[in-house]
């Protein structure tokens, strides 16, 4: 599925193969895996293709990572059994906050991708996923706290904190980070309100997109590979 | 821009970028690469991410070369100076053709980021392009010539036949291999006959996206960076 | 200089290099980079060496990437020139809390070149360190808050955060996830409460060692360079 | 046996091992590579060892694919069962055409390892080689069809076509393309007759080798291997 | 544990662990292998991390393979049955003689591995060990023979030689090389004089080290994986 | 030029290019290096080719390095100016000795070079070779010394040992290592009596080789580059 957040497009797609890596055979529970990238075109200046290279990058890695540890929070592993599904969240076009929609679709997808496991009765329990999980950008932008900031704000932002959040409440990340500054706890708390208001519309939305008979905004370039 | 031939889809970007690589400054010449790269969810069973291999793989290089090779048949690189255009060709999803409709898509964006760069004042020569271009996948499929299989068709073609052409009714690269079969001299001209007509077709659906204020068929996401 | 916290020894120092990386030229700013790294058999089952393998793992990169920024918070890069100064951290023991034991380490390790930099007359202002920095890993443990988690506590941790302050009472990085599970919003206050206390100890220990005419526990084996 | 077409000189030789790679495993079926490779000091200017770049070029890749697709044209793979042929195609002395040459080369290498195999028992088939393998380069030179270039005239030609043929007067493969130009298909069909021509001489030559003790000009470096 | 060869620190460990290399499976044998490595900041001007530059150089793959090979001489891998032996040293400052001080500090590592096998029931043979192994580097330097040349008198060596000895009296590895220089047999013969000299002194202090509760001169960092 | 020792054929050239690595630059003087590589079916066994592992060997490196240092032992490096000389050592065909058969062969490659260097006005110096290098190895086969060992003997000598020496009696390079056995001393001495008496005979067969018109055996593939 492709999500939009403002200008920023990123597409979603959840993949599920057989087997698991080597450290985790025969526990009997399945894996969950992602991959973030961002096409070359995908920023305002071109930027290099990792694969061209030879070597993915730190932030790429790192956002990768968050993006795997953020979803594996809502789902039990030992449902699927031994079989990987892979999140891959590819940038098509960025303007900031694209760790936080790769994450917020990519539980679109994989929910998505539960469903048609269920369907073809390859889970072990009906209701694998326990809570829905969405993920925003905050920031404070000329000493004020903003949501979701596009490229421009972002850049010039004074404190930066990506925050991923369940529907029912809790936190499974905060990461906040000062930009050339460091910032008092008060601040931290303001960005945290923010946030979680923030998340709960996310939540709305993706309710939405999943009640669809096919979720999301665009026909879905990977439905195909599940009829 | 995104080129959608049946289940295929690519997404084709052009960008400009200062300065030409080494071998070439100094000419008074620009360049023109192209990089073809396929989303890991675009095929029917997900492919490994060639950036966490670590390498490009020869399909991939074979095919971004050739790509570059059919586009600068069709522009004088003196116009455009010491710059380089880059060529992005992504696909994101893969139902057969994709380096045909890869050339076919780019020829479309090179055409734009022409027109806009000779908006900017940036060109020599207004009309740097001298021909349209267009490539089309062809076969013989239990013995019948077909154009533009689609992925099942494709997988057990007998001969497989890659044409790239321009609308001046000349050939720019042809490439004909035979799939577990040889195949005679006769077969060769059903197919470039079959081939051509059907660049024939692309070059008008070519002209009627290009006729548009936008071209292509979806919102395009590298347009704002034009604007 | 060798920072130890309990069974954890991490080995920190700081070079000095001329000139800056390519996109920082001509700025008149110095650059500041970190460099975070295990050796094999500091992990109670040995780890595959990365220069072997080829590549720097996702972790890794993450946090030399989040040593460099932590460090980047305290100091006036104008300051310094178009020089970078690289901090090194080196894991010889790990028994948990390593990244947190690096960036308090390189801290000692920065402020010690800084003051030999002033020393030798290469610093346009004498006193561009603006504040302490330390940090410390807290977490809940069997539903409780615990502060600085020995490898054994770490790997069972509900919740795990890393929490870099400075000693002018604001915060730089706040990273907080809950492994296996979410946590409420209070507990992340409890956490980040454990936390500051932490790092007011270390702030303490940092000015002892800053005090000792060569800092730090052990013989430096990085102080031959200096002198 | 090392290959010699004017001052182009490429050393092939096959080598047989156990197994197939793992895609092909169990399928009882054998399976045929080819590796092309050119020495640092093959060229005019010396050019450098991919092996200390540390990635294999586009154009190896491409030439290393074309040569294994051509040669597994003419053999029964189920006839060597769950083994693996390995041709190498070294070029020590590049000269224009070299990938033809190791086309041509590596058929008479492949047809004597197939008779070893035979000899020893090793083939269900007395005869997996179908038909005969050879290719040629043709190209449009100064506006006349030229056979098997060297590289003075190849470098400047305006069309370049690799044709790869039968013994039994059908294709296996053809690559044309323009070289800064494009070219009408009558052209095409000039290049195919005068390619056509040059491989049955070629075919002619293989034979002559094939005939003698030893195939090939020189004493075989790799001939020990097989007594 | 920690070696010490006036200015050089080589921090030496042992691992076991199970399994052997995939060619000397069902062997019946063990193995041993060493890597090599240099901190960056060991030397006087910080040197690049070879993780981040992606590969091993060639000294650092060649000096691992010397501490391997010498390793090796000294011990009965059939005793230890197919488990692997790692030596890792890990230089940490360097002044000259990094490499001989890594065998003759490895060894003590091994020595001390090995007497932790075998109490705890993990060796075939008792004494598996034949004979100490201790290596010195030394020199021609202004014309004069030097045993254990610091960095400032090797690098204007005219001649380095590094010898690996037994305490039984013979040789294991003898490495002789002329720095931009030749030198008759007369001086290769007092090279060896003095370098077997030297060695003496090391087998000396070896069983000293060795005869400790925890053989070495600082706490080792590696102890608290073998108790 | 082409060495042959018994079976043993190694392809050696010499190639001038402009320009010196970065770390010599502006010093007035020239450099010299090595590549030393085995072509994958020049062992018994076809060996992977290291370009496609992405990573050259540590054997490889270390022959190279040895190669190089060798060859730089006879040659002044200011008369060739700020220009680089690359010594290209291909195996064709390996049966021992092939490291050894290198530098022999490399010296007369170098020597042709120069010569051909010298008659083009390139060098300061009309004589910058100072001496000829050969090697050889020897080892000890069932307790006996022998000479130029053939694989078969090799890899079951006790001990292996590398020469390199001067036509003016002194020595370049020695390199001797116990293979799973050690040796004392006087086993040095008679090695390196049979050494030095073999590099005798190879000073005569150079001396034959550079005194024909073209030096080698066989046509040479590297000459066309030089006329």
């Amino acid at each position: 599925m492709l999500v939009e957040f403002g200008q920023t497009r990123v597409m979603c797609t959840a993949s599920v193969t057989e087997g698991v890596p080597p450290w985790r055979r025969d526990s009997g529970l399945g894996w969950l895996t992602a991959e973030y990238a961002m096409l070359p075109a995908a920023t305002h200046t071109r930027s290099g293709r990792e694969s061209v290279k030879g070597k993915v990058g730190g932030r790429t890695q790192e956002i990768s990572r968050l993006v795997g540890r953020s979803l594996r929070a809502c789902i039990d592993l030992a449902a699927i059994g031994e079989n990987t599904i892979a999140l891959d969240c590819d940038v098509l076009q960025a303007d900031g906050g694209t760790r936080t929609a790769a994450i917020t679709g990519a539980y679109v997808a994989l929910s998505d991708a539960v469903t048609y496991l269920g369907a073809a009765g390859g889970l072990a329990d009906p209701q694998p996923i326990s809570c829905g999980i969405a993920a925003v950008s905050v920031g404070v932008v000329d000493g004020r706290v903003r949501l979701d900031l596009p490229y421009e704000e972002d850049s010039r932002a004074e404190v930066d904190m990506n925050v991923v959040a369940t529907d029912t409440g809790t936190l499974v990340e905060i990461q906040g980070t000062g930009e050339g500054a460091t910032f008092p706890r008060s601040t931290l708390d303001k960005l945290l309100d923010s946030a979680l208001a923030g998340c709960e519309q996310l939540f709305t939305v993706q309710k939405e997109a999943l009640a669809l008979p096919y979720p999301g905004v665009l026909p879905e370039p990977s439905e195909s590979k599940k009829k």
